[in-house]
């Protein structure tokens, strides 16, 4: 059985999306991150650095496999099953490249940039400015890349599309007030939102969990 | 042949580290970010998000091998080689998982720490005593960590360790003024700082590039 640790936000929806994608039966356990139940020793035995996604697989590669991490749990559902990742070749580092540069950049900035510009009682400019600039800049990068290519690793949807996603999506919504206008100006990231939002996994992973 | 385009940082240095350990001619070509250098065309086109390290391959798995992301690079390398990642078996996403909380929390936090703390020439407070203790915070993570483990993902060194490195170094040093204290408190990091900072090969790739 596989269990899947997680909150209403975009690194846990990352994971149930390619579970939904891949048809594997799973738990959904919900870890209230505004209760603080990331601290629960319980949860951080499975998830060391305190925070969601982390997911238990009793049939995992050589025994049980416990993991947190969205990135590595992409990577590790896609080799499990064989999908969504080539086992080889330029296509396989191509799209590594892309799923680490969600983890690396995409993530954090949008991240920080809703701590300052959402979260955070006092409005910093400096902070803001700084965040939606690289928050754009980022976006810009993406529009390049999908101006040329059907899906970011290439012409194959990978976990570097669903890695990215739910952050994508966030840009008009959650942070609609400063990143609204940069997705509007962008016809390639448009196109993609709605592809890769049109999949019926997509919707049935965005709406775990239920709260 | 490989090149890895490089500069003095800890992102850039995590890849040469990588290649002495495994002893793969390589050739360096310096990209001076101070200069605005990671901008110009030529480079962009090996490195779309306008950040080293990226790296070619000729003679790649399938071809001539482009990529950037140093996360993707390590596991590239690795994978080519089939060293410093297991190849299965939850060894193998131990690893991942230490690499990918590198990738996308200790390099990004500490990261803004040397923005808001060293670069910035306005002080914030708040931004300060944000990355300041989540800062301290990965340290404690990695602190409880190496309390019961060698190295990052077990028993093993591997591209987690590599990867952690040139960051859980500058903590004393470039960052030495936020987290100086916080790492002399941690006796399991300190061991492990002294373990593989003393491993030749990382201490030639912590002299690359020589500009
Ligand atoms: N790099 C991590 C980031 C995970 C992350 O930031 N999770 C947030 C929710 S989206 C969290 O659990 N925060 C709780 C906390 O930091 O205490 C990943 O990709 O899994
Ligand atoms: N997630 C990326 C981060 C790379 C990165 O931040 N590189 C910095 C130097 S350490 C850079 O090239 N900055 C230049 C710029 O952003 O314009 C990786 O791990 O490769």
């Amino acid at each position: 059985m596989i269990t899947l640790y997680t909150f209403t936000t975009p690194n846990g929806r990352k994971v149930s999306i390619l579970l939904e994608e891949l048809g594997l039966p799973y738990e959904t356990k919900v870890i209230d991150i505004s209760k603080g139940e990331q601290f629960d020793p319980a949860f951080l035995a499975v998830s060391p650095n305190n925070k969601i996604p982390a997911l238990v697989d009793d049939d995992g590669d050589g025994g049980k496999v416990a993991l947190f991490e969205s990135g590595a749990i992409l990577t590790y559902l896609a080799e499990k099953t064989g999908r969504f990742l080539p086992a080889s070749g330029p296509a396989r580092y191509e799209t590594l490249a892309w799923l680490h540069w969600q983890i690396g950049g995409l993530g954090p900035m949008f991240g920080q940039l809703g701590f300052f510009g959402v979260f955070s009682k006092e409005k910093i400019p400096t902070a803001i400015k700084r965040y939606s600039e690289e928050a754009d800049r980022l976006l810009g990068v993406m529009e390049r890349r999908l101006a040329s290519n059907t899906y970011l690793a290439g012409d194959d949807y990978s976990i570097a599309d669903i890695a990215v996603y739910p952050w994508a999506a966030n840009a008009s919504t959650f942070l609609g007030e400063f990143l609204g206008e940069s997705v509007a100006a962008k016809p390639a990231v448009r196109r993609w939102l709605e592809n890769v939002g049109s999949r019926p996994a997509v919707q049935r992973g965005m709406a775990v969990p239920k709260v």
